[in-house]
């Protein structure tokens, strides 16, 4: 009685969570573009600590047409491609299909519950370093876990079903009743590292917690992040960077997706990781100058990339 | 009468200002390095709107003890360089040798006093956009005006007799009581338009102020600067600002001092420019979040510079 499941976003977010879901013996069709072929030939190759598998039978298409309506829908496409999920989902839909977004940042709840109906949206937060070294190959390099809640609601049987498939599937998952509290948990981490990363010129996490001022510069981002989620209504506890930072000092050193993104030329979830934040942070009256200045920089930084 | 006057440091603005008192008239000594011959050879050009000139016997020398003293000794080198000047200096001195600094930021006046006596030390600001196109060439682009004043005390006779040499030399100069003031009220423009330059990505001044974002991180920039400047004793009025935005928006995009030594692999001003300021408006209990960022981040991208 498992659910059918659609992958939307192949990139390694999806395509990790994706092939542990089928390994586990879920019902998982993935949308694919170029890598249809090879992914059909070869399958998918999962590493990491204590894992190494591959998915030999991929469920894998072309379409959302040909995948046809599914129970669960899972988005993993970046934030800044989510104009494309308008004409792109519909397909997968029938009456009670639920829509997780797996994405970073925020605005992507209210992004689809605009377009697809608030009571569809599930939202998920992958803490998960890992990497796609090729079109059938992903490694998850540390942690992997999952958190997941309704949008603007209590978790409901339902997101304790989604819940279970990710369990047999080997994640941990843990199921929320307030994901928006969540995301802005997980914001103390990714605005300072993802940020700093790049506008520090191209370091890893190892550098940034190895370096005194910089470190320094990640708990003032990290506190302002904190005061800023407080304003806007979400209870974060004053000492809610500890947690982060004690991960970040166990972790070898890692390049955070935004970095591995600038590195390799793909687009930067900008507004989700500080743009949101930002003007949230604004409209509740809270300031955030240095997670600005952040996303200031990027922004600039970004449009000199691609005026190359 | 005019004062004997030894030049120590002839990049850009000890070359610009030198060459401008010695076409003056006034008796100038230049100490130089691997320039000695070919200034020794063809003089120095100077170019800038309304000016075109050549100096064409400049007295040079390689040494400070072949110059000897002076009544006037003018340091240009870098803030960065300051610990050189220590041994170089000396044999400029007599009695009552007057020691005006013309470098950026804060410190460097405390620097010269500490080893020379307070009591020689005189301040100059150069509002100036000057490049060096070779050993020989020296073009301003923008501005070129001094204000110049005691260290520690109000104008005397003798600030006034510096700045007759300069006006003489056709450089417009003013001579203040209070220089420190004077210094504060530069930074409200080095801070952000040197330091955005090169944290945005290397770009100049044009684009700075013509991008909305970076206008306002510009105007935060500075509102952090007069903030400080007033918890350290120096009463900078709140709209000190609107002048440095003026004179930027009339400006042709010019690449700051700092970001010229960036792209030319050059030492940069890091400790005068932000980190003496950051120290100051701590010690008074300031905050500058965003300048202490473009500190922090300074230092890092000039860390990786210099391990490429």
């Amino acid at each position: 009685m498992g659910l059918r499941i659609a992958i939307v976003g192949s990139g390694a977010v999806g395509t990790y969570y994706g092939a542990k879901l089928a390994h586990g013996g879920s019902d998982v069709h993935f949308l694919m573009r170029g890598d249809l072929n090879e992914v059909r030939r070869d399958g998918i190759f999962v590493r990491g600590e204590d894992e190494n598998f591959r998915v030999a039978k991929v469920h894998c298409y072309n379409s959302t047409k040909e995948i046809g309506p599914c129970d669960l829908v899972i988005v993993a496409v970046k934030a800044t491609s989510n104009r494309d999920l308008v004409d792109l989902v519909p397909p997968l839909f029938h009456e009670r299909t639920i829509l997780l977004t797996l994405q970073n940042g925020l605005g992507n709840e209210e992004f689809l519950a605009e377009h697809f109906g608030a009571e569809r949206i599930l939202g998920g937060l992958c803490f998960i370093a890992v990497d796609r070294h090729s079109k059938t190959e992903v490694e998850r390099y540390d942690y992997g876990f999952v958190i997941l809640g309704e949008f603007g609601r209590p978790a409901q049987p339902r997101t304790h079903e989604v819940g279970a498939e990710f369990t047999r599937g080997g994640v941990k998952c843990s199921v929320r009743d307030d994901i928006a509290l969540e995301r802005w948990r997980k914001l103390i981490w990714n605005i300072p590292f993802n940020g700093l990363s790049i506008v520090a010129g191209g370091i890893d996490t190892a550098a940034i917690v190895g370096d005194k001022h910089l470190r320094e510069l990640t708990r003032a981002l990290m506190n302002e992040v904190i005061a800023a989620a407080n304003k806007c209504g979400h209870a974060l506890p004053g000492d809610a960077w500890s947690e982060h930072m004690k991960r970040s000092d166990k972790m070898a050193g890692y390049k955070p997706s935004t970095l591995q993104d600038w590195e390799t030329g793909k687009p930067l979830e900008i507004e989700a990781i500080w743009g949101e934040p930002v003007r949230r942070a604004a409209a509740a009256g809270a300031k955030m100058p240095r997670t600005e200045m952040i996303y200031e920089l990027l922004k600039q930084l970004d449009r000199k990339r691609q005026s190359r």
